[in-house]
């Protein structure tokens, strides 16, 4: 919903940028009442994600155009494969296409970025999004992590308490701010805190943490820390989980995922993403 | 000034995805009254894109929060050099941090990434760039590619005539579509026209095209346009000018600029640059 | 920041309602120049809340428009105290006044009977709001809960998590919906479900819910409730907490209070708080 | 039509606080393709108000959502009745639930009151509600209090001339102000001036006002009142109205009414109607 | 307050048509730190409106450009009088400075044509504007209309009731259209009704009509109409006002006035003003 | 698409300035389910421009309005002729009414001028329109034009060069000024330049300019200028266009079009239209 309603307000700048007060060249080109047809083609193996606002640019920019989904969100087309098909007013599809192609390459290439990762990192743990994603796409750019097999970290700043460096410095000390937090933490929400030596690990679980970031770590601190917070709890009892963050690429996630850590974020499935390449073949 | 309104949109979008109803964390850990002070960062080379942005994020978030900005735009900086200190009220800051790294890392990815197409090209043509731009990011995206030492292809579909395929195929022939829109072109515009077939120039030139777009074109193949062009004119009398589009990189830029085309257009400098890396020290 | 987006959509609404094409009484016999102030004074004992968007309502009628703030959110004021001082254009008052007090004496009345339900109930448990707010107003009624001595619920759908009758009957069982439910959270939410037997509570345990409703219980199943999850947990290492909710009004809190359970959620705190009454003396 | 625009944006503000980035608990424990359906019962008896917007919540979150209207605005319905019944996509009727009852309890709430007010008050007299309206909601309020049996005072300060104090102060005179605003008073517009002591009646009837509001005054001072307009007329041809504020409640309304004032204008309609009680039963 | 609302929605629409994304010939020939200044000044005689709005142009174009009134609205200016003086930004200057005086030139117009009505109509009657006004523009021009000297006909439909044609259709007759209206009319609304032959003014009289407008009638009907008027009145006790409207020019509107008919409303002033002749004269 | 942005919003600002919380009048004497239907008919020649944005209107009104077109935009229509019939709730088209007309007669009246001014200027040149538009309004007021025969200059800032005296003075000379806009001109726009004297012509000529604004000059001048561009080209080779521009009226046009410039810029066609005369005719 909220999420729609975001889509829809860059849609219209979008629109709005792309178009201002027209297209010149089919004005001059095109007469108003000529029917167009056109398939979206994947050039490459793509994750798909953003078929939704894909299909609502045309809505926007004329309710007589038509979009005919050939894929869903999440799918993983081989090249070749078609994506969707658009008809209608042909003005009114060379209108849309840019505006509507440059969300659909962009939110498909995070999927299919994501997925890559997900492969890379193999079994045992999840691999997480983070908050660096692009003004204003955060719902969409979020959707498209999940539509690659990722999971996403909170939203924003209001669905997850993550203490850093800041906030212990301000409150004093590591414990004193988790025990803040946890006190006077708003019903529903779970207390993180962010650490970067092994030695705040067991201030953090005396303290009630009930997340662990273990920022910026090597491979082997990291199965320290791991070990360590295992023999805080009894056997198959832990109630903390630890997030590996910092430093992480395509060709090291799968030795951070061996230490044994339960959360793997990257920025870079959001913030570095190239888009795919698909194709508009008109018909 | 419309840049002023579409960023300033962006900005509200990015700050109720990030904030919500409010940093959870920093209510919790930092007093009202708490004061801070930061320091943004390079953490590789870069050039700078984006600080005009990343002033108003925080304006927004609070008229306190005080930006000083150590750069500007278009400068190279070395890693380690500072672009901008932040200073004000430290929840605020804590408030506006991340959605404004995330504007000023990706527009400075986009300078940053235009500079090395321009150094790999060399000199003799201009490289542009296109219409597959972050939906509601033209202006910022666009101005980074200058920031860059690129320059710009037309802003949308009204400042601009560009006759593909599609306007040629409705109208019947290369040559009627645009001798129409040189006969009904408003005011101002020129006429530009994509070919994909050295056969096509010739009756592009003759229909009276200011400019011809040649598309997907092998060095070779861009080279003999080149040629076919110059000898239509007088010497140093050629008034059309050549633009090369499609399958270029930064390995095969210098190439294609030695054949001699007038423009190179690159939709890779906004579609898919890397953000670049920057740092929040804080002091 | 969204709360200041929210409450300045309110007030936009408000004054346009309000004053339409203008106040045609002020036009008829206030000259343009004419200056004037006035003071806000509490009729009855009141908590102050909303002397935020009190202010910002005179702001944006007229920047020339004073506003003098003598107490501030939260305070406890006696009968005849003072909350604020305005002065400025004679106009741009009483065309402010009434949204303006209208914003709070019905945000301070929400936090004056907060205080009543808060000293009703003693210590030992918490007093929360619920998600029957105002339309539009759930930043500012939930800030005014926080002055009146209560604390805040989830605030809305997205920062916590909430399995009700519905969401099982879905799922198939209370457990099955509380393990998917646990297995697939997002990163930092807990998961509270609702019960409105006893019976259920103990599966509620088992599949590991962080935090239990009891649903409209009597004070004697609250007891109950209570002592069941007790021994549920070694001496002194609970970590499920219990709400109660339903039927709670301000002469049943404190036994309900008695019973143990850790938080009691009361929707009369914003649904029906009369408002204060608050007079505006003319100097 | 602009009443519409209005509950359209508190809908969209009401929405976005609710939802925010999405319905964590529904994602997780019900199917996207899950059907529901639920009938909205009164549990007291309630006069009806909000069906409109009720129904317009659903409409906006979920096109697919049907909301069938068992009653109509106005109507009194005994405890049981049923108001509407909804249906669609669980998701949707979990998502728009909250905000679709926070407006209906709301409104229905304040028709409740003013109905138990005109009961109360008897005939002869009008009931008027105030200004004193929640912010942005005064075109639903207003309609509620219909809906009750009241009728409406002036919307805003742009279609009613109210003199009060300020505006006496200012022009030197009662006597002054009210020529004055006679004699320039919008086309279509009745001039009404308020009085706190019976000596400023004839002063008032004889500067021409075409209403007259008795501020604060006791029963005794109404008959007074009341007597004194009559004695300025010619019998069966008194022109001038007269309207009591200040002070009435439910229990002395009855006894205003009987001085024989014509309109009778209470605040607490509108600014302190406790919500009523509507239950959501899921079929 | 509403009416800089609707004059700054107005103000963005208009820089967004302009500028679009940017003024391209200040960009290749103005530098960013070029200073300029000019004055606009009137071409001939003109009754100035719209300065409020005009400064509010470059305001939203860029705060460091100054503007400096010379003048005030209603003012009557000679040939080669300044109205303002602005500086600051070159660049700013030439991006605010056409639709400023959009703005400037079209209100002004309708201020000097209302003035030329009110010449020509001579004293005793008083000249009302309608409601054909530009769209989104009616609290700007019927300003105008004021600072020429007229006054203004009700704002819309919902602050003055006006029966017409169609109304007594439907309601059967003309006196029962004003018996029901004079009934059920919001406090502090007139009702006027609109006739078109004389036998119609003794039913609308007798109905209680506050208000009669005479809609296009020759000067010999208007003179019949009023005396019929008067004599329904003892005399000096008349409470019933005339309106005279249709086919009313700037020729024939003083023997319109001379039939004693107390309103005259002319569409033309705003609907068909020219606009003055302002010059920007760069210093 | 953004022309469609425009008028909405400018119908949204219309309805709520006329509406406002609603139609009084009606709501008093209309039954909500009384339907109604009329003709609008042109009561005298006009060309007809604006009948998209009336039918929005009815729809923007209520849905259940339709709007039956009988005639297009750009057609001729003799006096009596039909436009459109509206039919539906009879309360929805009194509100809607008012707000269509004025578009609709305000857009007509400029088509209906720009054929006047087409059949003066007799053939040989082009008209053209100026940005002297209502704020707001200029994609609608421009298609008026092209509705009435005329042609557009450039829609703003963005879309197209125009050097002007401050541009040239700035930079230092108009060969400079015209040199640099040619040398760093974004892709595809023209360079016009206005020069004011027969002696800067060459200079134009020889910097580049693609187009020469003639400003304020005497058909004699004119002439001369004709004839100095003309011999400036081989025989048939002439590639430079010239705009007549300033103090060009419906008397003098003709005059101006034979001294054989390519375009003549007249700003009445849109500054100073009188609207045309329609009339809504009930059935």
């Amino acid at each position: 919903m909220s999420l729609a309603d975001f889509s829809d307000r860059l849609i219209e700048l979008a629109l709005w940028e792309d178009l201002g007060p027209g297209d010149v060249t089919s004005r001059l080109t095109i007469p108003p009442d000529q029917k167009g047809a056109a398939r979206v083609v994947a050039r490459s193996e793509v994750v798909v994600s953003g078929l939704g606002v894909f299909q609502k640019v045309f809505q926007k920019v004329d309710p007589l155009a038509e979009v005919k989904l050939l894929a869903q969100d999440g799918q993983v087309l081989a090249q070749g494969a078609a994506l969707a098909e658009i008809s209608g007013p042909a003005r009114s599809l060379l209108a849309g296409e840019r505006v509507a192609l440059n969300f659909l390459m962009r939110l498909s290439g995070i999927a299919t970025l994501t997925r890559k990762y997900v492969l890379a990192m193999g079994e045992g743990s999840s691999l997480l999004d983070t908050r660096k994603t692009t003004p204003g796409f955060r719902a969409l750019e979020k959707a498209a992590v999940l539509h690659g097999g990722g999971r996403n970290h909170r939203f924003g700043l209001f669905d997850g308490i993550l203490i850093k460096d800041n906030h212990i410095a301000t409150v004093g000390s590591l414990a004193l701010a988790v025990q803040k937090a946890k006190r006077d933490a708003p019903h529903g929400l779970k207390v993180e805190v962010e650490v970067d030596e092994i030695a705040q690990i067991t201030p953090a679980l005396e303290a009630g943490a009930d997340l662990i970031l273990l920022d910026n770590m090597s491979p082997a601190q990291l199965s320290a820390a791991v070990e360590l917070v295992q023999s805080f709890f009894a056997p198959k009892a832990r109630t903390v989980f630890l997030e590996a963050s910092g430093g992480i690429n395509i060709n090291n996630i799968r030795q951070v995922a061996q230490t044994g850590v339960d959360f793997i974020s990257v920025g870079a499935l959001t913030h570095s993403a190239p888009w795919v390449d698909l194709g508009l073949d008109w018909l």
